[in-house]
């Protein structure tokens, strides 16, 4: 057998979707629970999402939104209000018909037969029909428009096959739901929240990811229109990283949110949702990762530096473990991006060698450490994740304390752009069927992942189209790119697999 | 008919139940969903939520947790592990059976029979067991200890009658649960997270609490000792409103949370859980509103200043505008307490004493009019909502910005000595049966919740007289006072309903 060379085995290159699997567990970021297609999030990977909220929350905030909560539960005839919703979404959920345990005959717990509901509950997939009852009895005149709330919650979609972060039956979301007067401010609102989901990708996830709508097709169901983010992941698949719904007048007609015009007229509000959830989580470390582990851009990072005392003789882990703690001290006054720096020390007395693996498997970005030599000459000794694991430097505490930040935005502008080369690299214009089906075709059939890439293809229009490409490759429209977003996606042409002529590329992808 | 003297229909005096509930209606903080027992927390209601949180979660980090997530759902199993707790919880919960939809014989939806699951999944009332569960897996040694992590999350229990904030099927809260491994650190920590909520409770909320212990007749189902803190409302009926248990080595064995110790044996680890709720904000509301409606503490409060433009003509429309949101502006870089004043401006085209009342009802602490003849003078026009409505001072906008937060602090000191009056008034030591009787029994047959208060009285430490107690008067031993806290508690004396020796007194009280 021979020596691994790296912390994670397999390689990415060997098997990407087990590679995920290790570091997400390597990186102490999430686990299976032992229900079903539920996972526990742990303090490494709950940091994630406290990061991404903190920092969307606000976002939203700038935007005039305000957050509220709305019950977990719905009614089974609220699903059911708008057809095409219903279709989508009725599927696999979790139903609550009982409300009371009792002991059976046997002794053991059961549901109580006397405890079953008149009408089931079907815990929230998510919160359109709901919120829009609510809203119905809010919503009076033109007065009380626009509403834009947001609520942070949990949902279920009951899920046979999941994976940690990418596709859980329970995770963790935002979803905003807001009512405007008119079509356009609707239409607006749809358009801004998209703008916010891609600056906040690019700008603290280090993602570069394509924007666009969605194909009737793929969109929400009962939705009129599907705005989207796409990002390109290592093994060249999509991931969609976040939606926004313009959802006409659609369910407002389901849940009857009505309206005195300033005509004296009754109208139905012009409603959106949009959101994002723990998804971005696996978006992030399979873009970012490589054969060591995770990758965490600093600006969500779940701590940004971890200082490492190193203590080779007893007789010096006083003095080693107060510098640590001075110097952690020290960098939480440092500000980044507006907030205190996370400062983590492992004091935990573990072999150092093991301790540093650990935390280049965790990903932070900048590990420190600190011994009794680094206390004579006043420095540190400072290694960045998005560099080889033995490549340091060595500041004196002071520079390190001045130029920590900077450091940080130079790891994060590291991230962004390997991951824009990356995905440039592999977005791809295509004019034949030859050559597409080849693109999305494995050159090695023991590596079935690793496939082109993006395609940027012309098509004309059909539903039939879309379904034998997902039919033949298991490659879907990802969307319609916002025009002006790539060169020379406008230009018109002719469908690749039917010849008939086409106004404009679309995207397409392999996708989780 | 006569006047309403009052926003608030009915008032304290005239049905305290009552009132509540038109106060969190009036002030728009939640209300009633459709699906039974289950709230919409509204804007203004989910903001204090919000504030709640981000201080107590950072008192949280200040004492070592970390924050992490659990799943939802609970196998029926789990729940029967622990024999005491199923007895507690295992009443009244959500429970899933089913996870899918489809169209039954009739077309109407309805849980597929073939989707039942093997095991029913019960929604968590709590999460001991399954943290327990998890825990197990990351325990092995000594050096494992402690785990210190928190969770955010919703939980349900099935409630019929259900008030909102103070007793709900659905609610939001936090839930610590700690490892150890020494009875004494896990005991340490229960008291440490108590003074945590007792500080949060006094400092934030301006609740003067008084802390203890539970008998063991109202223990949490499973744990050695329960501690707790017990707020007094305005009609002097008591309201838990946080508590912190130390659960000894009971779940630990139920979930077979065990580690090699330092001397090489296999021991149970001694774990604890503790939490609060947004039954704070049911709290908080009955603590300190008045018959205008509610009045948040300026540390919680939603908007800690609300700006009403004042527009009696058409043609000072912009110029008064403008001037508000310039005040908003040099307001918002005021920082109290460490965070940026939250302030809000009430543009609405509303009549102007409509609004005002309106924001009287929100309980915002600070109001402020500015209108054309106060550009004249650079002046403002600031109402206090601890005072009378009519009052008001007119501070220089400069003078205003540089004393807000003065003022704030003012408004919270007054709502804390208000409570405390109210508290110790009515918290009274009561030595004879006859008195005891006496103290909980309606002055006014028509008001039967104006009763004595708090009684601090002996008790032969019986579940009898504890159960005899509760029978008679709907009283129960809200908790055995930390030594120290209430003088004279720790006197010996007799049992008020036997006359048996007893080594100290203990609070008695109505609750909710």
């Amino acid at each position: 057998m021979s020596q691994p060379t790296s912390a994670i085995s397999p390689t990415r290159a060997a098997d990407f979707a087990e590679w995920y699997q290790q570091v997400v567990r390597a990186a102490e970021l999430a686990e299976p629970s032992d229900v079903r297609g539920c996972m526990v999030i742990k303090p490494w990977g709950y940091g994630l999402w406290e990061n991404i909220q903190h920092t969307l929350d606000g976002m939203f905030k700038a935007t005039g939104h305000k957050n509220a909560y709305f019950p977990l539960f719905i009614p089974l005839s609220y699903l059911a209000k708008e057809a095409q919703h219903v279709e989508g979404f009725a599927k696999e959920c979790a139903i609550v018909t009982h409300h009371r345990l009792e002991a059976g005959p046997d002794g053991a717990l059961r549901p109580a037969p006397s405890s079953q509901l008149a009408e089931p509950l079907v815990i929230r997939p998510t919160s359109e029909t709901i919120i829009g009852a609510t809203y119905a009895k809010w919503v009076q005149s033109y007065r009380d428009l626009p509403i834009l709330i947001n609520q942070w919650a949990n949902v279920v979609r009951w899920e046979m096959r999941p994976r940690l972060f990418l596709r859980t039956a329970e995770f963790l979301w935002q979803e905003g739901h807001t009512a405007h007067e008119t079509e356009a401010e609707a239409l607006e609102e749809t358009q801004k929240m998209l703008g916010v989901y891609e600056t906040f990708a690019r700008e603290h996830l280090a993602l570069p990811v394509y924007t666009g709508e969605k194909s009737a097709g793929e969109r929400f169901p009962g939705a009129v229109q599907t705005l989207c983010i796409e990002a390109m992941v290592q093994d060249r698949k999509a991931v969609q990283a976040g939606t926004s719904h313009f959802l006409g007048q659609n369910f407002a007609k389901a849940s009857e949110i009505k309206f005195l015009s300033r005509t004296n007229t009754q109208e139905f509000a012009w409603t959106t949702s949009w959101g994002v959830s723990t998804r971005l989580i696996g978006t992030l470390l399979m873009a970012h990762g490589d054969d060591d582990g995770a990758m965490l851009p600093p600006r969500v990072a779940t701590s940004h530096v971890v200082i490492l005392p190193v203590v080779p003789k007893e007789e010096t882990r006083a003095a080693v473990l107060d510098a640590a703690y001075a110097l952690a001290a020290k960098l939480r006054e440092v500000r980044y991006h507006g907030d205190p720096l996370r400062v983590e020390v492992d004091a935990r007395d573990v072999n150092g060698g093991t301790k540093n693996w650990e935390w280049i498997k965790k990903g932070a970005p900048l590990r420190v450490e600190i011994g009794p030599r680094d206390l004579e000459k006043g420095t540190v000794a400072v290694a960045r994740r998005d560099r080889a694991h033995k490549e340091k430097s060595f500041p004196t505490n002071a520079e390190f304390v001045d130029t920590v930040a900077t450091i940080l935005d130079d790891i994060q502008a590291t991230l962004l752009n390997r991951a824009t080369a990356h995905r440039d690299e592999h977005t791809v214009r295509i004019d034949t069927k030859e050559e597409f089906y080849a693109f999305f075709t494995a050159k090695n059939p023991d590596k079935p992942e690793v496939h082109g890439g993006f395609a940027l293809a012309h098509w004309n229009g059909s539903a039939e189209v879309e379904t034998q490409i997902k039919e033949d490759l298991k490659v879907t429209i990802r969307c319609i790119p916002t025009p002006g977003q790539i060169q020379g996606a406008e230009e018109p042409g002719h469908c690749v697999i039917t010849g008939e002529p086409s106004a404009r590329r679309v995207l397409f992808a392999k996708s989780y």
